[in-house]
């Protein structure tokens, strides 16, 4: 509580910093160099903060490294200084790259992801390190510029420097709270199979009086998704529910101490029930611990007003399948294919849009206890563990190729955030004491 | 032949007179009064014929209306002088009100749909008339305006004018031979119910983190889909089959003296199969013979380049079901609700948003044995008798609530004709033979 309060009272100062950050419009789909310039105001604050940086070029935009600290032990820092366009300008009630606050919340595009977050964790290292003096483990900065863009160079990267990267524990991008405001602790993402089902009918569209001879593309599509969900909505890919691993008993256990309000989340979304009629802790396993097959999008013939009497030339499905620990992407493809194959569909052409490797680190793992703990050490008891985070990022190149248990803690964005939209925000006072929680986390993973 | 042979002397004044109806840019989609202008010359071309002509006014535009000859008995025809939009008009060769020919083809809008049509027969008449003296029956002529936007205001007028229209039987619009160069003569159309399925999800779309959880509208389009067709193709919803009265042994027998070469038509299409791999005489009876359950379009989610991970908020799919005898659309749509809510699926709308009545004169009909007998005359041997054209229209109105036995038969349209297209052309010399084919009918039907 007194580590929070001398913050609230440097307040000017983080947050000031915090602004000069946002100003610079670091887009990492624009080429236009902003970037470049965003990555050496980070190196500087690095080194400013005690640490050793250097700019690391790669095949796009260069990561920041940096180190700091000595001994046996290590922890390292995922966090990237790119942000998302910020499009549609006329939506924003405030310029995207003029930091303002109203309200009690800061508002500017990337300060909720992931800017927020890598300076919240720089300010740490510097109060960490003008309280105590040193720091007895080394801290490692891994600081790309492309995550917003799908990470396209940090595989090459981190395979290329897993030596330097090595470490106990990683904390990775990002902070969410639950909508309560209860700061989280994620424990691993899920695994991702984007893909497109492409049927393809008549070389034209044709007049529908042939709707009862000519191969339809879309009814195509209907057959050969029947026959991935049955009609009680269950999975029937054929291998795919095999591979995923069960969820171990402290995953499920987790999830038992996790307040899970479906009547909440219904009336968010404004359904009348979940799908299959989910409820409570059901629920919730199905959402952090099972995989899914959704369906993104869709298309196929006449889309405009009224009618029009066609058998449509094309068809096509887009398809997200999460995946969990099991279940590799390019497995998932390959069964996908084998699926409608063995069922006289292989007209039916599978495209390969993009694919995530599941990460997951157990629950119980110490740098698990010891995020907890530091949010104990600030009077916060709430700090829930959930097994994953539902979602997919490229979290496997650390928790599974360099075999680091990796996690995501902090308390930067919460459920107004936001994030990737306009009035992307945060609140002034979460920004705070997510600094002081790194401070304790720092004191903590150095045995304070 | 003599008579063929004839009108081939008299092909500058019949052109001509074509080409001047064909410069008016009768297009019932527009409010420019151009169609009326048309309207006025219709009537005035069927007075010069020798007909009683007269405009008589509807909720739209006017329908001409036109009465010749004495007798007993009498014959309707039903065409249309309204015209499609010509858009896009860069897809045109030459300017679609300003009729050219090109390589023995006249281009123009209207030419095969219906203008053409509509002319052979007012030129008939007069050809008839200068050759006889007089009609031994009564030729009636219901020419509407509003063929190309639904014929809104049809019905209407078809009720309150059942006396004026009564006839023996009626020539509906449109002359079409087939692939091969035959003519066809068409006796019936199938009924039209055009319906959009509605689902939906979440009040706006979901990061697809929530897959497992959220109701997605696109598979629940799918499970709603999946119990109109099974696995086979075979159409499942309730009651629907059971209503179509099956075809009369006369209709199954007029199919088998169809040639039809399933192979042309996958080539034509470019596909490997037909549905169902349906082939021969089978596919012929589903083509003219049964009611379908069509995908016109579908929409859901995401639809751009790449992937987007998302549970949409709604998806919709457009559908046609063509329907025979037994089938009136009202009952297919009420069957469809009843048959979703008895699978608990009432939350999908059914928007009805088009309606038409199936209609079918028995293929044995005398006006089709004189319709043979007229191309027989002219040395044609090759007519086919289609028991159905496998699409729609308001025939209904005329076959079934008036009960005259009504057909399609002529010569001026062909699988080059690119109906509602740019580049709308007929052969010359087609349209001159169905000039000569409607006199010898009008003489076949008065007994010479």
């Amino acid at each position: 509580m007194e580590l929070a309060e001398r913050l609230w009272e440097m307040r000017g100062e983080l947050l000031g910093e915090l602004e000069e950050f946002l100003r610079m419009p670091s887009v990492s789909a624009r080429e236009d160099g902003a970037f470049r310039e965003c990555a050496g105001w980070v190196l500087e604050r690095l080194e400013e903060a005690g640490a050793r940086a250097r700019m690391m070029e790669t095949g796009g935009h260069p990561v920041v490294y940096a180190e700091v600290g000595g001994g046996e032990r290590s922890l390292l820092s995922y966090g990237h200084y790119d942000v998302q366009p910020p499009e549609p300008l006329d939506l924003w009630e405030s310029d995207p790259f003029e930091p303002t606050i109203r309200d009690g919340r800061l508002y500017a595009r990337g300060v909720a992801d992931d800017k927020g977050d890598v300076l919240a964790r720089i300010q740490a290292l510097r109060i960490y390190l003008q309280e105590h003096g040193e720091l007895p483990f080394r801290l490692k900065f891994l600081i790309e510029g492309e995550e917003e863009v799908g990470s396209p160079n940090l595989a090459p990267f981190v395979r290329e420097n897993a030596e330097l990267l090595s470490a106990e524990a990683c904390l990775w991008e990002g902070s969410i709270k639950d909508e309560a405001g209860r700061p989280v602790i994620f424990c691993g993402t899920k695994g991702l199979a984007y893909v497109e089902l492409r049927a393809k009918g008549p070389s034209h569209d044709l007049h529908s009086m042939y709707g009862g001879v000519a191969p339809n593309p879309a009814w195509r599509l209907v057959q050969a998704l029947r026959t991935i969900k049955n009609e009680r909505g269950e999975i029937t890919l054929d291998g795919f529910m095999e591979l995923a691993e069960p969820p171990s008993r402290e995953d499920l256990e987790a999830i038992s101490r996790i307040p899970f309000d479906d009547a909440a989340l219904r009336a968010a979304w404004g359904v009348e029930a979940l799908d299959r009629d989910l409820s409570g802790r059901e629920a919730l396993e199905e959402m952090l611990l099972k995989p899914t097959a959704n369906i993104a999008g869709m298309q196929s013939g006449y889309t405009g007003p009224g009618s029009k009497t066609i058998v449509p030339s094309e068809a096509f499905v887009k398809m997200d399948f999460r995946l969990v620990a099991g279940q590799s992407p390019s497995r998932v493809v390959k069964l996908l294919r084998e699926h409608l194959r063995r069922r006289g569909m292989e007209d039916i052409e599978v495209v390969d849009l993009h694919g995530l490797e599941p990460a997951k680190t157990p629950v119980n793992a110490p740098i698990v206890r010891l995020a907890r703990e530091a949010w104990s050490d600030l009077g916060r008891d709430d700090a829930l563990v959930y097994p994953t985070i539902g979602g997919s990022g490229p979290t496997s190149l650390i928790a599974t190729e360099l075999g680091i248990p990796t996690i995501m803690a902090g308390n930067v964005a919460d459920s107004q955030s936001r994030i990737h939209s306009p009035n992307e925000s945060v609140r002034v006072e979460d920004y705070l004491e997510t600094v002081a929680y790194f401070v304790r986390l720092f004191e903590r993973f150095g045995g304070r």
